[in-house]
């Protein structure tokens, strides 16, 4: 055996450096097996660089209230690329601070691809490192789209992005999730005529009724186009641009544009010697318990790797690691997948935590929901939050909330207000009994909990 | 007797609209007696317009990050009559609809000046009502300064600002509550030179060091100049402004300023009739239990009256409304001094609930102490929140968070988790393994109470 540790993690990502760390914390030797750069997808690729967008973009979308304020700004330009070359300052400077924390807790950081060869085994470059325990860390990968001109260079995916020169005049976004709203808002403030398709029957499908409508009905006054239940069928290729023919619930639609972006994600199992476990690299992903340990004993998979792509969130890979590195070395933790927020940096911004009214009753709870628009918040009146919303899902016996959404400008940070509620088992009493600073968005929390109990006392 | 009811409240601000609604809400008989607006100073003359020009003046700030991505504004104009007519427009909306909602619940709106005439009755405009209780909510007011030449035309409180037609050149900002750091900052976003001088050894006295540091400091890099100790000895009119003779920790100087601005205010007890009742008018504030209720049976009061300038708070009064109307509807309900978030909306924001770490060690507990900057947050570091910091203060045994202090852009709609955390016991522990969705400043609270364990992850 060349090397031996105590926890070996295969992918320096959000979730495998969360890992690392705990477990070296824990007094563990740890090994991290990187491929190509630290910090995942998360930092190089994803929520990093797209967050960065999303808040340049913010200062656009919040011209229009500054003017209405009396701020004006006679003529507003945008540098993409200034706006590029800070954000890989940015990305190299956290790359810089992983590689500093790595080094400190004396975490060993080897190079190059990591495959299981033996339950217990990984080889990198060409030498086999053994490890009492082995986390799976190493993301996703993209899905290549399959319509017929699917290989034109003007069919990309998000990374094409990173080192745009400009962005594209006219703009197809092919996906349901988080990621392509928040490129589609960044594009459609930078100037791009914007469509948004998704395969399901609305954006964010599966979420609240009244968040998704309220979004919806916020994407198409900012001019993106939306298409549901869409699919597309070809692409030709045009002396200027392509014509692509999608089907939306449907019917079929021709669309003309510069570019088209696909953001199709999965698990990526190929290639990590899952076989030689006993592992299957053709599932969808890699089946975990809630101590994120595979069938195989020692063997643990955290992140993408082991979620659909709805629930391919980095906070949820960094919650896997700290809950593998834990076990792994002899703790016992569990994963609480009922406090995880699905979230959306656009604006306004869209934070769910825990079960819709839906999923509630779907679980055999009586559900009682309780809801209080932005508008009739003080602050929400003040800075314009027209399609703000917050809802609370409760089950009605012990008031027991089960789930809180909320849509406005600022919900990313009142989210943690939404994981403290469910995570706690808070009852709607004692919610509506919370007192939240004023002013502020968060007080419709408290109103929202009132409305769930029958007793709002600000609503008309 | 020419009217009675359940309850009279005495005031229509934040805390009397809160009791007015909470108990016609459980069935009472209900009267407002409001002297000149509804909404109180809160509505009218505090939060919401205070607030409203927070907004705006955030605006201002942002646009260095703004063009450190690359967007950049060749000409930004500030339109200050524009910005009070939209803040104008806003209260009188409010104000209808406070009317509005009180109407729908039947409460009558007595337009006057209430006073106690005995226990159990109110007089307004020569005519008695008697209530079965009665919450006095009337709210504070200004206390006029004493210095030789105090009373020159400009000198004055914040009020001028409401229908001011243009800021002052140089203005002279007196006074070391919340108030006046946040019309500092918007002075001085619209042009102002401005001084701020608190009577207190720093500005936010009584808050975590660390916070009002950092506070300080970010204010000072804005270019405002702050004098802590300070005492305004006289003033001199001059050709153009007022010579200001100010001490500052005993050393003697000179500022020249166009407007000096003053924001003392106290429980404003004369001419309610406390004597009538046996209560005392010359008293600081009015002294309640913890239902709110008065040492006269069926006499509360809650807000300015019964808080030093300190506590002056709308959801402090809005609390107290619930408690009072509760209580005297035979509920019984406590105040819970323990949540109450201090917060100013200035960039930086601050948001503080529950101990400082100072103040747990004098009530007798072994507090241990957290943190996290928001520079080493991944969101922190897009927005560039090099200020910003999140302390946890939690005692030691079983690690009960007695406190959490905020300072950074986004931290009024984090105030909420603290609060959270504080009212439901929660334990460092439990937060530190809370999963706050990635990228947000929120995951700093995690972290901070990681720091309080000795397992912090992510800090160097």
């Amino acid at each position: 055996m060349d090397e031996t540790y105590d926890v070996i993690v295969v992918g320096g990502g959000a979730g495998g450096v969360a890992a690392a760390l705990r477990a070296a914390q824990l007094g563990a030797k740890v090994a991290v097996v990187e491929e190509k750069h630290l910090g995942g997808l998360c930092m190089n690729r994803g929520c990093v660089p797209f967050g960065h967008m999303m808040v340049a973009s913010h200062f656009l979308g919040d011209l229009a209230l500054a003017k209405e304020m009396g701020i004006a700004c006679s003529e507003v330009s945008k540098d993409l690329a200034a706006l590029l070359s800070r954000q890989n300052e940015l990305i190299a400077f956290m790359q810089q601070g992983v590689k500093t924390m790595l080094n400190k807790r004396r975490v060993s950081l080897v190079m190059g691809q990591g495959r299981l060869s033996s339950p217990g085994r990984v080889q990198v470059n060409g030498k086999t490192l053994e490890g009492k325990s082995i986390i799976l860390a190493s993301g996703g990968c993209w899905v290549k789209p399959e319509f017929k001109g699917s290989d034109f260079p003007d069919v990309v995916n998000s990374d094409y992005l990173l080192t745009a020169k400009s962005v594209p005049g006219r703009c197809l976004l092919c996906g349901g999730g988080p990621w392509s709203i928040e490129i589609a808002q960044f594009l459609n403030r930078y100037g791009s005529r914007v469509w948004l398709a998704t395969p399901e029957e609305s954006l964010l499908a599966g979420e609240s009724k009244t968040i998704r409508s309220r979004l919806s009905k916020a994407l198409q006054a900012q001019e993106i186009s939306i298409l549901t239940g869409a699919e597309i069928l070809s692409s030709k290729r045009k002396t200027a641009g392509m014509e692509i023919i999608i089907s939306s619930k449907g019917k079929e639609e021709i669309i003309e544009v510069d570019l088209l972006i696909t953001l199709r994600r999965r698990a990526a199992l190929q290639g990590l010697g899952l076989e030689t476990v006993g592992l299957n690299e053709t599932d969808e992903f890699i089946r975990v318990d809630e101590g994120m340990q595979t069938r195989v004993k020692g063997l643990y998979a955290i992140g993408d790797l082991t979620a659909p792509e709805k629930k391919q969130y980095s906070h949820l890979a960094s919650l896997g690691g700290f809950v593998a590195a834990e076990n792994a070395m002899g703790l016992s933790r569990s994963f609480d997948e009922r406090t995880l927020t699905r979230i959306i940096f656009t604006k306004p911004q869209v934070a769910c935590v825990g079960l819709t009214a839906k999923e509630a009753k779907e679980q055999g709870y009586e559900a009682v929901v309780g809801s209080a628009p932005l508008s009739m918040n003080t602050f929400g009146m003040m800075a314009a939050q027209t399609e703000g919303l917050v809802e609370v899902v409760a089950e009605k016996r012990y008031g027991q909330i089960l789930g809180i959404h909320m849509i406005g400008d600022r919900v990313s940070e009142m989210a943690g207000q939404g994981v403290l509620a469910v995570q706690q088992e808070m009852t709607l009493e004692e919610l509506a009994q919370t007192t939240f600073p004023h002013p502020t968005l968060s007080e419709s929390l408290a109103e929202a909990a009132r409305d769930a109990l029958g007793i709002p006392i600000y609503l008309p």
